[in-house]
C-alpha cells in the first residue's frame, strides 16, 4: 500500500505528558520516552504507520522544546516534516494546518491524525483497521474516528455514541466530552458508547471545508500560512499568524457541531478498535500495562540494579541504577531520576501533574 | 571532676546497626552516622562524657571494620585506646577486658559502660546522674545501672524490676529480658519496672570479681590478654585468646545471676534517668525523635534539595541531593543513597534488618 499511497499520517507530538514526571520533562516529553520496549513512543508510532505510507508523507507537529529531540529520534524525517508550533493551539489548528498544506500537494490526500504516545498491541490489526478507514475517508465528505470499546467507567476520556452499522463501520450519533462517574457508568452499561481514541481520518478537502464552515477565521489564517510554505517568508508568517488561531480541539471545533447535524447528515463513522489500545495515561496505567504483559511476582514491577522484596506487593519502582529494597509496602509508585524522587500511590498517580504545576509556579525550570 | 577522676568511660562501638540500612554499612555503622545534629553518634557520646574524665581514660571497643573510621572521628584518642575485637563476643568479654586492663592501672577505677549510638537530650542532667552513680559504684561491691522510665509497652528492651529506694537510688530486684507484649504492658502498668539502658557503672575490682565468679573461664582468658597489654605479644595473644571467650552479654552473664542473690545481697542499684534518653532503634524512632524536636508541617520530615508535598503526612524521606515529591502517601520511610533505595513504612521499619540479612546471604558485600 505504501507506494503511491494517498495516506498522509500527521502525528501530534506537542503534549508535555506531565503525569510521567519526573521522567518526562519539557524537552523530554512522554512521547520521547521508551515507556514500552526499546523504542520511544513516537518512534513506535511512526514505525507502525510506515507500512501504510512513504516516509516523505509523514508530518509531525510539535513545539520548539521538543523538535530537536524528535528530529534526533526520527532521523528518516526531514527537517521540514517536523513543524514546531510557535504557540500551542490544541488539535484543531494543528491538524488544520496539515490539511491546508496537503490540499496544495494532493487534494485527494487522506489525513490521519495520530497521538504520538499511545500503545498498540496488535499492529497488523491496527493497519487493517486504518486501511478500511482510509477507504471510507477517501469517498465523499466522510470523517472516520477510531473508537475503543470501554472496559471501565473512565471519566478521563471523551465518548462516542454509535448509531446504525454500515459495512462494519458505525455511524456516529454524538460526541460527548469527559462525563462524570455516573454518566460514564451509564455509557458502559448502554453498550453503544466507545472511547474517543483521538485517531481521525479525513480527506484534506473534507477537513479544509469543515474548518471553513465551523472555524472560518482560523481557517483563513491557516490557509495563509500554508500558502507561504516552501518560501522564505513561511517561518515569519507562521510565527505571526499561528498564535492568532483559536485554541480549540478538533472534537469541540468540528466533530461536535458536525454530529449535531444528525446521524445521517453528519457522515461521521466510527471504526471500533480491536488491536489492543492503551494511552498509558499515568504511571498506574503503565504499571498495569507492563504487569499484564510480564506478570511479575506479587505484582511488583521494579527496574533497578538489584532488588530485595519483603512482604510487599503491587508496587511500581523505577530506580535503574540502585539496589531497591521494599519492605511492607503495597500499591506504591516510586520513580527516581538523577535530580528527583517521586513517591506516590497507584491511586494518586494521576495527581502527579500537580507537582509539575507547582514546579512551574515556583519557576523551578531545571526540574520541569 | 575531670582531673584526677577515678572514672574510666568504656564505649562499646562494635554494633552494626543494620536497621539504619542503607545509610549504615559494615564500615559505616550507626554510631558513625550523624543521625542527630552535626556530630556523629560516637562523637556525641565522647563529647558528653569528656567533662567527667580526662581523654586518656577513655576506651573504645569496636571491630576491625570500624576502627579506622572511629580513629578518624575521634582524633583526640590514641590508637591504643581504640581496641578492635578479633571476633565479636558480645558485651561481657568486651567490658571484662576493660576491667582487667584497668585493674592493673588503677584498682579503684570506676568503669562506665556506654553504648555509642544513643541520644541524650539533657547532657548536664546526664552527667549529674553519672556523678551520683560513680559515687555509689566506688563504694563496696556495688553495681549501678541507669534505668529509663518506660513510656510504652516496648518488647525490644530488657526490663529492670526495682525494689526499695535508698538515697534516690533503687535497689534492683530482678533483670528481665525482652518480654512479650502482654508482660511488657503489665510492667508498664506496675510502675516499678524500668528499661535497661545498657549503661552500667562498677569498679574494676567489682567487675573482675564478678567475672571470676560467674564466668571463670572467660575471666582467666581476659586476665591473660590484659597481662600482655603494652608488650609486643599483646596483639597475637589478643587474637588467639579473645575468640575463645564466651559469646554472652553482661546482663545474662553477671547481672541476672547477681540479682538472683536477692535485692539486698545483689547490691545492684538503678538510677532512673530523667535526661531525655533515646536509643534511636530504627528509622521510625529517628523520625519520632526529630519530629518531636522540629515539629515539621504534617509530620513530613524530608531532607532533600527541594520538596513538593501534595496530600501527604507523617513521612520520613532522606534523599539529600534530590527534589522530592510526595503525592498522597502517609507514614512512609524512604531512604536513598548513591547505590540503594529503601522504601518501607513507619510500622515495618524494624524489619529493615531483613534486607541486610538477605544481602549478607547473597554476598552482596558492596551493599552491606
Amino acid at each position: 500500500m505504501a507506494k503511491n499511497s494517498i495516506f498522509y499520517p500527521v502525528i501530534l507530538a506537542g503534549g508535555r505528558g506531565t503525569r510521567f514526571w519526573p521522567l518526562s520533562r519539557k524537552k523530554r516529553a512522554k512521547q520521547l520516552l521508551a515507556l514500552d520496549g526499546k523504542q520511544t513512543m513516537i518512534q513506535q508510532t511512526v514505525a507502525r504507520l510506515l507500512p501504510l505510507a512513504p516516509v516523505k508523507q509523514f508530518w509531525v507537529i510539535s513545539n520548539e522544546d521538543l523538535r530537536p529531540a524528535i528530529l534526533k529520534q526520527l532521523p528518516k524525517l526531514s527537517k521540514t516534516q517536523v513543524l514546531a508550533e510557535p504557540a500551542g493551539r490544541n488539535t484543531a489548528p494543528a491538524i488544520g494546518l496539515a490539511a491546508f498544506l496537503l490540499l496544495r500537494e494532493n487534494p485527494n490526500a487522506v489525513i490521519g491524525m495520530f497521538p504520538s504516545d499511545h500503545v498498540i498491541a496488535d499492529e497488523k490489526r491496527f493497519r487493517e483497521t486504518l486501511a478500511r478507514g482510509i477507504q471510507i475517508a477517501a469517498s465523499g465528505e466522510n470523517i472516520v474516528v477510531i473508537g475503543i470499546r470501554p472496559t471501565r467507567a473512565e471519566t478521563g476520556y471523551g465518548y462516542i455514541e454509535a448509531g446504525s452499522s454500515e459495512d462494519g463501520a458505525l455511524r456516529v450519533r454524538r460526541f460527548t466530552e469527559k462525563p462524570d462517574a455516573a454518566r460514564a457508568a451509564e455509557f458502559v452499561t448502554a453498550g453503544n458508547y466507545l472511547w474517543n481514541s483521538g485517531i481521525f481520518l479525513w480527506s484534506a478537502r473534507t477537513l479544509a471545508n469543515a474548518l471553513h464552515e465551523h472555524l472560518p477565521k482560523t481557517a483563513s489564517l491557516l490557509e495563509e500560512i500554508a500558502g507561504s510554505f516552501g518560501t522564505h517568508k513561511f517561518s515569519a508568517i507562521f510565527r505571526k499568524l499561528y498564535p492568532k488561531c483559536e485554541n480549540i480541539s478538533v472534537d469541540y471545533a468540528i466533530l461536535e457541531p458536525r454530529s449535531a447535524k444528525g446521524e445521517q447528515a453528519g457522515n461521521i463513522f466510527c471504526l471500533p478498535a480491536d488491536f489492543g489500545w492503551n494511552d498509558l495515561g499515568s504511571w498506574t496505567a503503565l504499571h498495569e500495562h507492563h504487569s499484564a504483559k510480564s506478570k511479575p511476582p506479587a505484582g511488583n514491577l521494579i527496574s533497578s540494579a538489584g532488588v530485595c522484596v519483603v512482604n510487599a506487593e503491587g508496587n511500581y519502582i523505577h530506580a535503574p541504577g540502585k539496589f531497591v529494597a521494599v519492605v511492607g509496602v503495597s500499591e506504591l509508585i516510586v520513580v527516581e531520576t538523577d535530580d528527583a524522587l517521586l513517591i506516590t500511590t497507584r491511586q494518586q498517580a494521576q495527581d502527579v501533574g500537580k507537582v509539575v504545576k507547582y514546579l512551574d509556579e515556583k519557576k523551578l525550570h531545571r526540574l520541569t
